[in-house]
């Protein structure tokens, strides 16, 4: 479960990311994250962990400075150990008013920091109002569940994918990321098959998911988000394939949205 | 308009097959089809038009025969002459119990066939009662309209699809062939963006898509059928694109369907 919202506060932005986001000639995505974290003013944390090159974080650092943002922090948690014992990183995180994970591999994510102080730290900074944006494994790793590897193509097929517990910044969603370059329709699918209550969100790269605290997501940036809505499945065959077997699914509701539309995830409509 | 179906009978199965159907092992849609026409009393006319392979049609009539189908013509229809003058060929078919065109290049179907007297009887015979199948490009060729040519991917892109007029033995369906094998989400979305009348229906190799006289499509083979209905679709942004702008698409409904299952088209409801 996500953590408690205190009843004086608000909720953070949750700001899954495609990948690829532009950085240089028109960095709509990162720059909205900015503008929502306090602009100039903004203090952020960037967590470099899904990340197995050396200057992923202190690259983050640069973009943000050439942004216009001066207090950007590179949390270079590598082990459990940096994620658990180091107070520094811990008083750094607390401070900032906004949180970015870099892409990877969203296994050393959850391996790293799943159960440390730090993330449960971000839960925190999160439900008091923090905003917490991640791109391509950063983004997988924010739900409560996120799809750890898996194939491409169309058609959903029983063992295409693989799921494993997130950061649990919030329970409705489940992300894929890099998702029309890299065909990945079918996995989505497949891993929504499994308990059709979470919404699928597919984020092209260059594209960012905006989750407000009403529950309302916007499209930011080039790409396109397709939203894959199971609210009013009436079947499903996955609980009789197995292997390779494609899995039948009846009532798929799903809306493909470009930047500036938005779809309200308690009431599974697009908003107007 | 498709042929007007005489009072006293109803109209044939439309078969549309998503192309490379299992021709030996197990030749489920074949064998389907072949029992529908009549068995081993079927008379079953080839349409090898679409093929620019000189055995293409006389490769279809040995499978039939293997099958136990005795009566087999292969109308060898290579111009617009051959089909308009050709008596026998007419008289051949106006005999026949079922059509069958085989695969190729659409475009090849539609500029020898349109308009002829061949065209012209496959639409009264399929009103009649006569069983229309068709592979690959036999498939595409059946509705009122075709996919003529399309790039592959899963987003649906402004310029990704070229339509054309096709056979029109029913104005309900869009037909798309080797479709999940062949990435075609994008350009069937895009086609039916232009008008979302019609329903679009994905057919993976080795499976086809049996529409009764009632409207209703089984799913016959080893591979799925993706029904994509927009009869609730809120917003296509299709006027506004151009190029290689992608498509947003505000309600999709979509249903993936393997052997057996049933879709009507009258109702847009899988049938239990």
């Amino acid at each position: 479960m996500p953590s408690k919202v205190d009843s004086k506060e608000e909720r953070g932005y949750i700001i899954p990311i495609g990948g690829r986001e532009d950085k240089l000639a028109s960095p709509t995505v990162l720059k909205r994250f900015i503008d929502l974290a306090g602009g100039e003013d903004a203090k952020i944390a960037v967590i470099p962990t899904a990340s197995k090159l050396p200057d992923t974080g202190d690259e983050y650092v640069k973009i943000f400075n050439s942004m216009g943002v001066r207090d950007v922090y590179n949390l270079k948690i590598e082990t459990r150990l940096d994620a658990t014992v180091n107070e520094e990183y811990l008083n750094t995180l607390s401070e900032c008013t906004g949180v970015f994970m870099t892409g990877g591999n969203q296994l050393l994510l959850s391996t790293t920091l799943g159960g440390t102080p730090i993330a449960q730290m971000i839960r925190r900074l999160s439900a008091r109002g923090v905003h917490v944006a991640g791109t391509s494994a950063g983004a997988a790793f924010m739900s409560g569940f996120m799809i750890a590897s898996g194939q491409p193509g169309l058609m959903p097929r029983c063992n295409m994918v693989s799921l494993a517990p997130g950061l649990g910044l919030t329970n409705k969603l489940l992300v894929d990321q890099h998702f029309s370059q890299r065909d990945r329709l079918g996995r989505l699918l497949t891993a929504l098959s499994y308990n059709p209550y979470m919404v699928g969100i597919g984020i092209d790269e260059d594209t960012g998911a905006f989750l407000n605290p009403a529950g309302v997501v916007e499209v930011v940036g080039s790409g396109m988000i397709t939203i894959v809505d199971f609210s009013h499945l009436k079947h499903s065959s996955m609980h009789n394939a197995r292997d390779d077997d494609p899995i039948s699914l009846v009532d798929i509701r799903m809306h493909l949205l470009l930047e500036g539309q938005k779809y309200n995830l308690n009431t599974h409509l697009v908003e107007f």
